[in-house]
């Protein structure tokens, strides 16, 4: 314990790369802003849970909003791309692949996690008509996850999983809302177990596009 | 103008019947609440914005708590009933109902109401997490408008109108799902013209379902 104590106030900490601070402020923010919103946060409840002085914060985010839309584009972004997208091309049925992926990543969440609910949709509902700059980067980010999983649909759709005469835009679409409605209302009741009541349904509709 | 402001300051306006202030503040918070989130309001900007005294809010609210409190339980949850319970007894189909509400209710928004989002979901995504009385009224309210979207599925089975086979409160689940999808997705891609690309694919759900 002490060693480590010792550590981070060494002179090999601070002159650290300044990549690694950025990232643990980004990773302290992420956590603050998923247990209390955006709004709900200081830069101080953030500085005073890294290793790092408000210095070296205000070096990094010259202001709390420079935070959140580095919150959008480094931190989800990328999340939507290993949790979505990437696994996605394990699938030669993409539909097979969303809804695996929609039971695993909703559905098999720990009940502590999900009452957070969803980064980004929780973003999306606080922050996007409060200030610009957060709305066209949560926009964006909502975009790459619609285009990227019409990227596989219209794949299935070549291979012959899904249906010629479906709307791959729609479809799309139609995922990242019930994803965002059902994350959402999960954590709007409260319990977890609501779960398979909201998936049946999501099924029962992906069913019907399958060729 | 300046009658108006004579009468703001009269004897009569400040005995006029506390019903009627209780009112004024709700009036005004939800629709600061609706433009900033409830943590990014104050009391100071929600008093400015009525015609009382800072003494008169805390009478009526003792904290910004309690304010939020009221704000589901006695706005909120009134808007289920009025804009979506009340209107589905008018339809012999609920389903047609539903589709017809639907397309009301969210796709004939005004585009500048539409980006700030479903009232009732902003505060479940933003608050659910951070206060349990929140948390606790917000699942309330969502358990009503599902209890009582069920109740309207029922007497569609029952007429003819929905399938025999048909798990209807798994049916009232998808349905406030979706619009909380739909409406938070349509906040978050900041265009309303994209109302029929996620509209279409709930509609085929729901003639699924359809006897």
């Amino acid at each position: 314990m002490k060693q480590s104590v010792v550590k981070r106030t060494s002179p090999q900490r601070k002159t650290r790369n300044l990549e690694q601070s950025r990232k643990e402020i980004l990773d302290v923010a992420f956590i603050e802003v998923l247990h209390h919103g955006f709004q709900g946060v200081s830069v101080d409840d953030i500085v005073s849970k890294t290793s790092l002085t408000k210095g070296a914060f205000y070096h990094h985010f010259p202001t709390k909003l420079d935070l959140g839309y580095a919150l959008v584009d480094d931190v989800v972004k990328p999340m939507i791309i290993d949790r979505w997208i990437t696994p996605l091309s394990q699938y030669a049925n993409p539909l097979k692949g969303i809804v695996e992926l929609m039971n695993q990543r909703i559905g098999g969440m720990d009940p502590s996690l999900m009452r957070l609910g969803c980064p980004l949709n929780n973003l999306v509902q606080e922050m996007a008509p409060v200030d610009h700059g957060f709305n066209k980067r949560l926009q964006a980010a909502l975009a790459l996850w619609i285009t990227e999983l019409e990227v596989h649909l219209k794949r299935g759709k070549k291979t012959g999983f899904v249906r010629k005469d479906v709307n791959t835009r729609q479809v799309a679409h139609f995922v990242v809302m019930a994803h965002e409605g059902m994350f959402g209302l999960l954590k709007g009741l409260n319990n977890p177990g609501l779960f398979e009541v909201l998936f049946a349904p999501f099924k029962n509709y992906l069913r019907t596009i399958e060729a």
